[in-house]
C-alpha cells in the first residue's frame, strides 16, 4: 500500500462514504419515476442536496448546483460572464490571482484572446493575494474576480473576507473555489460574503468528477455550460445521472466538516511531526507560513534536487507527493512560490507539496520521513547537477 | 425487482463491466505518478481508450475526448461553432432536427438569442428527416448541422449517410449523437462521415455521467467547454479523474458492439412479441415502422390513456416504461410523433415508449404485457376524459 500525501490531488473513497453509496450503486434509478426504488433515491437525493446547503450555510434562496469538477464550476462561471456582460460591452476586464488554478488561467487566456482584459495580481510574502492592488484594478466594468480560498500549490488561506469587502464595495461578483479549504477550515458563504463559490470531491473522500457550484441569489445571471434535461439543477445544468455519487458527496462533505470540530487537530500535529523531520536536513525549505497553510500542508524546495526525480522515485517507493513545479515555467505563466518567498531562483524546479489526509497514520508518517529524507541524500549525491550548484 | 423497460433512457451497470472496474474503483489514482498502482491504472486507462476507438471505427489521428455526458458534448460542439464561427461572422445559421433532443433545443434557442439563424427540419411519415428539406436549407454560410442518429422518442434510425453527404457537398460539419444507437445497430465513423459524434454511457450498462465526443481530424476548431488540467484529454477537456469509470464505460461499448452480434436479435424478437401483444388492444397505435426502429423500441399511443398516468401506475406496479409525452406541448417546440404519423391530435398525450435491453428475460416481458394491458384497460374504465373521448 502507499503512502498518499498527494490528498489535496486526490482520495480514496472514505469507506462511511461507500457505506451511504451502496444501496443506489449501479442501479438504474431515474427521479421522475414513481417508483418505489426510485423514490426512495429521490428522497435520499433531496437530503443529499439539502446536506450540501447546510455544509457551507448556503440559504434556501441561494442555488446550488452540481457539477462533474470545480473546473466546471469555474468555466460555467467565467463563461456566463463573458458571454452576458463582457461580450455585450457592459464589463471589460475580469481579475483574476496571480497564483490561479489552471483552469482559471486557461480561462483568462480565452478571455484574453476576445478582446477582454484580465489582471492578475500577485501574492505578497506570506502567499496572500495582494489586497491593496486589487483594489486599484477593481472598478466598475470589472466583470468577476476570482480567487480561490486555499492557493492549491501552498495551501495558504487566502483573506477573502476582506477581497469580499473590496468585491461589495464596487458591485463585483467574486467567485471562490473552495475545493482545497473543504474540511481543512471552515468554509461559510455567509460569512465569506463570495457570489460565487466551487467545491470538488475529490479531495475529500468523495467519489471523483463531482463538485457544486454556488450561487448568491442576488448574482448576475449565470447560464448553463452544460446545456440538456436539468429540472432537477434549476435550469442551469444538465441533470447529474448517477444518484450514488450526488450521495457519497453529500455524505464526504459533511464527514468532512464533522473532522474540523476534532480530527484534524491531530492531522495538523501528524503534519508538523513531518515538517519538523524534513527541515532538518540542510538547504531545504518551508514556502509558506505555518500560521497560513490549512492544517494538511507542507510545501517545501528541497536544493538541488528536480521535483519531477523527487516525485518518481518517492512514487516507485510508494509515497505519493505532488508538485507543481514541472507547470510553472512552461505554458503556465503563474508566479513562483520562490519568488513569492525571495528566494534563489535556482530553487523554482525543487518544489514539492505533501497533503495529509485523515486516513494517514502515525506509522505512516514515520516511514514517509524516513524515505523522503533517504531520497533526497540519494538525489543529492548522484546527481551533483548545475541546479544543484546554483542553489547552494 | 422492476420491469425495466426505460434501457434508453438509463440502465444498470453489467455485471462484466463491476468486474472491469473492480480493481479500480474507489482508490486515490493519479496517472501523472509513477507508482505502481498509478502505471498499472495508465495502462488500463489507454487500453480502454484504444478500445473506445475501435468501438466506433476511428481512426489514430482522429480525436475522442471523454465528457460527462452525451448533451456536454453537444454542447461543446454548439458553442465552439458559436464562438469560432458564428460569433465572428463566418456562419450565421445552424439546422437541427424538429424532432432534436432537450439539450439540442436549448443550445439552438441559446444561439437564436445571439442572433443566429435556426432551421428546424421536420421529419416525414416514416419518422426519418426530410432530407431534401434540408438540402435547400443547407449552404457554405451553415455553421452546423445536428442530428441524432437514432430518433430519442421512437427509436428511427435516421438517414445519416444521406445526411453526411449532403453536409459534405456544401462542407458543412454534421454531428450526429449516436447514444441511442451504440449497441442497438452499428456505428462506424468511417461509414457514416460525420464530422462530430457523441455517444453516453448511461443507455449501455456503463457507469453513469461519463460519454465521449469523437471528433474527425479535418473538423473545424474545437475549444474546450470545460476548461483544466487536460492532458490526457488532447487540450479539450479537463481530465476525468474517475478511471474506473473510463474503463467501465469502455467495456460497456464493447460488450454492447459484442452483443449486435447475437444477442441482440433475441432481443428484437422479445420486443416483437411484447409489441404484438399490445397491438391486441383496441384504440392502440404503433407510432415508428418496424424496419426503421432499433430492435429495442416500441412507441405506441395509447387512446384515451394519458401518459403520465400509465406511466406512473406502471410504475407502481414495478413497469419502468418512457415518456416524452408530457414535454412536448409544454416548453419544447418539439414536431410530434402524432402528427408525424397523420394521426387524431388528441392522442398526443397518450404517447409512452418501452425500451427493452440484454437483461429482459422472456418471463418478464409476458408479465410486463399483462400488467401493462391491465393498467390500460383499467384507466380506461375509470376515466372516461376528454381526452379519451376525443381520441376515439
Amino acid at each position: 500500500m502507499s503512502i498518499l500525501l498527494n490528498g489535496n490531488i486526490i482520495t480514496p473513497i472514505n469507506n462511511s462514504v461507500k457505506e451511504a453509496m451502496e444501496p443506489f450503486e449501479g442501479k438504474a434509478l431515474n427521479l421522475k419515476s414513481l417508483g418505489k426504488e426510485n423514490q426512495k433515491a429521490l428522497k435520499a437525493y433531496k437530503e443529499a442536496i439539502d446536506k450540501i446547503y447546510r455544509t457551507i450555510e448556503a440559504k434556501d434562496e441561494d442555488s446550488i448546483i452540481l457539477t462533474s469538477s470545480a473546473s466546471e464550476a469555474a468555466s460555467q462561471v467565467f463563461m456566463s460572464m463573458y458571454l452576458q456582460y463582457i461580450l455585450t460591452g457592459r464589463k471589460n476586464s475580469v481579475i483574476i490571482s496571480a497564483r490561479a488554478s489552471i483552469a482559471e488561467i486557461k480561462l483568462a487566456r480565452f478571455l484574453e484572446s476576445q478582446g477582454c482584459r484580465v489582471y492578475r495580481i500577485p501574492a505578497t510574502i506570506d502567499g496572500t493575494l495582494d489586497v491593496e492592488l486589487l483594489k486599484e484594478y477593481l472598478n466598475s466594468k470589472t466583470a468577476l474576480v476570482s480567487v480561490p480560498l486555499v492557493d492549491e500549490e501552498s495551501g495558504v488561506i487566502q483573506p477573502i473576507e476582506e477581497i469580499s469587502a473590496a468585491c461589495a464595495l464596487q458591485g463585483v461578483p467574486l467567485f471562490c473555489d473552495a475545493s482545497g479549504a473543504i474540511g481543512k477550515i471552515p468554509v461559510s458563504v455567509a460569512r465569506d460574503e463570495v457570489t460565487f463559490m466551487s467545491f470538488d470531491g475529490s479531495a475529500i473522500g468523495a467519489p471523483k468528477d463531482i463538485a457544486a457550484l454556488y450561487i448568491r441569489k442576488d448574482a448576475p445571471e449565470i447560464m448553463p455550460l452544460v446545456f440538456g434535461c436539468d429540472s432537477e439543477q434549476g435550469g442551469l445544468r444538465a441533470e447529474i445521472k448517477d444518484i450514488a455519487k450526488v450521495i457519497g458527496f453529500a455524505k464526504a462533505l459533511e464527514s468532512a466538516i464533522d473532522a474540523l470540530d476534532f480530527d484534524i487537530d491531530d492531522l495538523r500535529d501528524l503534519r508538523d511531526d513531518l515538517e519538523t523531520e524534513l527541515l532538518k536536513m540542510d538547504n531545504v525549505y518551508s514556502l509558506a507560513p505555518w500560521a497560513l497553510r490549512t492544517p494538511d500542508r507542507i510545501i517545501m524546495a528541497f536544493g538541488g534536487v528536480h521535483a519531477s526525480m523527487l516525485l518518481e522515485r518517492l512514487a516507485q517507493k510508494g509515497v505519493e507527493a505532488y508538485s507543481f513545479a514541472t507547470f510553472d515555467n512552461r505554458n503556465f505563466e503563474r508566479q513562483s512560490l520562490i519568488d513569492i518567498a525571495n528566494l534563489d531562483s535556482g530553487l523554482k524546479h525543487t518544489v514539492v507539496g505533501f497533503s495529509l489526509s485523515l486516513s494517514n497514520t502515525k506509522e505512516e508518517i514515520e516511514e514517509a520521513a524516513k524515505i523522503i529524507k533517504e531520497t533526497v541524500s540519494e538525489i543529492r549525491e548522484n546527481f551533483s547537477s548545475d541546479l544543484c550548484k546554483e542553489s547552494k
